[in-house]
């Protein structure tokens, strides 16, 4: 087994672009990226997409974006798996070089979120829950999250306010980040006084959908130094999965798929979670960014909400997290947000975060959630020394 | 890069399965898939299915399936590429063993194509085309099949009637299969006074969507002669794609996606098209099984048809394709489909079809096509001795 090298990044800021549709949102990034690694052609590209065929009637998004970017003929697919589909596509480019197959695979992160509003988006984003068991009972995931997170204020004595933190510092370095959906921080008292969305689920609490594409190259990682200045090792690429149906988990308040997703590639990175610098998790709710710091070996049971108060993950903390402001500032564009979390962190261990910078980090976890956590993609990336 | 061997199939009939849903069409297959190899657990299960989103409302099938089918925990994700998902997601699996990654890997192809009828289904059956210029204009992939033939007719003064053995041959075959959607010969004449689908494709022209369920699996090529008596070898597998819309492509009448996928696994096999004795295609239009004839190399441009009217593709001649029926008899469940053909082959290779055998081949050759072509997958299939 080859190791693999990330040596290219892209990006588009993450918003309501209007006047683009998914090829136009993904050709920005796939320049960025093609650019960054200063090459022009690639042997496949892998694009994650979780609702373009609901969202935009768009299906068949592999070859549509393949030829769109001026690399028709090269393999392309499509990589589903709700909003761990950038996730789950950066792991199947993985086994791609590393299979000896592909040298070198592009893969992108694409979501058009805004072409339906009202319920037929929601309709569409509940299509990532069980539709015979949840979403055919009128469940959306917000909904789904507000009885997570009741249940877990309750089991562990937990108060609304304990989850602001996360929202404070993800809103704190969304601001510094020109790529961010919302760069406005949250002023004192603005937390306690959002509007709901589920109760006790708020504004603040939940991470808003938008447009976006981001882009990475993947290459084996002993031609990479060959091509960039600074290639980023993936020591860990794995995944994981979970029920759907919350009601059907044996510990709905026990992140299983993350919790075995994070494992297997702190196994292959050959780590341990003390060892991480720096992470990306999946914020679309605090309270599963409280659940992700427990499953992955961050914080004990119970405690993940201490990690925001006492901040740790803040950008001077022992484990900064969303340091480019996350799901919840820099904005969930679904199916490319786990490449938008690959992009991020190869910046900080580049050292060109910009004014997102967290220290000088030698080894990055990101963690991509599907659902309420029903598949997980954990990766580790390691600046190559 | 290791050798890739299957060591399992599994399929239900394609029908019209009122009373099953997503899952439980998976779950057949996935339990006639490990029991034919004698195993209970898998590393990863990868699912192709095309329209679980628009059809059935339920996207987010990999962790959906693995739990339904007592896999929870494992590595599960959605492929899709149009009605190619399932070869994608074979391809997809192969890179998982060849990495070294996986050691085992279940690959499913479903498809509930009943859950929607009428204009509902029409809508959703069209979003393998290019949603802003072709379906956006009231296209259907019949409409754009049609235009295709049309052209090929006049290019190449072929006559209509000219078509008309690839659906007697595969209807001839699926007569014969347990699993087949249509068991019943084409009847002389019958052809001749079809109901036209979009002129001048008619009813024996085009494939019925079915539902379905079909799995393989796949493991190291050194560790399969210790698990099962007959394993199969995989010895190309390959993907190419083209532009979905028809009027982007230089020339129309050639399928530049099936080409280069077939080509690169002819290569990766060390061989030629002479070489294959039994092939899949993907004949969901009778146009498109002539292009693909001419595309892999088994006949001249312009004379894919006279391989139907000389008999080569028939379970005597020199090449016999839709041993099971092909999409046109035993029915096409679109992201299955391309699992269904790696099933039937294994069969065939193995000296397992039953009354469906064809003669005692050593090497196969399935090829899966997304939409109109936009997307080829290739894969040869080798009888280890």
């Amino acid at each position: 087994m080859r190791d693999v090298a990330l040596i290219g990044v892209g990006q588009i800021p993450v918003g309501e672009h209007w006047d683009m549709g998914l090829r136009q949102l993904a050709l920005g990034a796939i320049q960025a990226a093609l650019h960054d690694a200063g090459i022009e052609q690639v042997d496949a590209l892998i694009v994650g997409n979780a609702l373009g065929g609901n969202l935009s009637s768009q299906n068949h998004l592999g070859a549509l974006i393949a030829d769109y970017a001026g690399l028709r003929g090269v393999s392309a697919l499509r990589v589903e798996a709700a909003d761990a589909s950038g996730g789950m596509a950066l792991h199947q480019g993985y086994l791609a070089v590393a299979s000896g197959l592909a040298e070198t695979v592009l893969v992108l992160g694409v979501e058009k979120a805004t072409d339906r509003t009202g319920s037929e988006r929601d309709t569409a984003l509940a299509t990532v829950l069980d539709a015979d068991y949840e979403a055919g009972s009128g469940a959306t995931p917000a909904g789904v999250a507000a009885l997570l997170m009741r249940r877990y204020m309750h089991e562990y004595g937990v108060a609304l306010d304990q989850f602001e933190g996360f929202s404070v510092n993800a809103h704190a370095n969304g601001a510094l980040n020109p790529f961010a959906m919302y760069r406005n921080r949250l002023r004192p008292g603005a937390f306690a006084k959002a509007p709901v969305v589920a109760e006790p689920v708020n504004l603040f609490d939940s991470a808003p959908e938008g447009d976006g594409a981001a882009a990475v190259i993947l290459t084996a990682a002993e031609h990479a130094a060959d091509r960039v200045a600074r290639p980023i090792r993936v020591r860990g690429s794995a995944a994981a999965t979970d029920t759907l149906a919350l009601h059907n988990r044996a510990d709905m308040l026990f992140l299983q798929a993350a919790n075995l997703a994070a494992g297997r590639a702190y196994e292959q990175a050959g780590i341990v979670p003390a060892d991480i610098e720096v992470a990306e998790l999946h914020d679309s709710f605090t309270i599963l960014t409280a659940l992700q710091l427990e499953a992955a070996g961050f914080a004990r049971r119970g405690e993940g909400c201490q990690m925001a108060a006492d901040g740790s993950v803040g950008r001077e903390g022992r484990l900064p997290i969303s340091t480019f402001g996350g799901l919840k500032a820099r904005g969930n564009p679904l199916g490319a947000t786990g490449v938008y979390q690959a992009v991020e962190l190869a910046l900080q261990l580049r050292g060109e975060a910009g004014d997102n910078q967290v220290g000088t980090p030698h080894l990055a976890l990101a963690l991509n959630l599907g659902g309420l956590g029903g598949t997980a993609v954990a990766h580790i990336f390691e600046r190559a020394e």
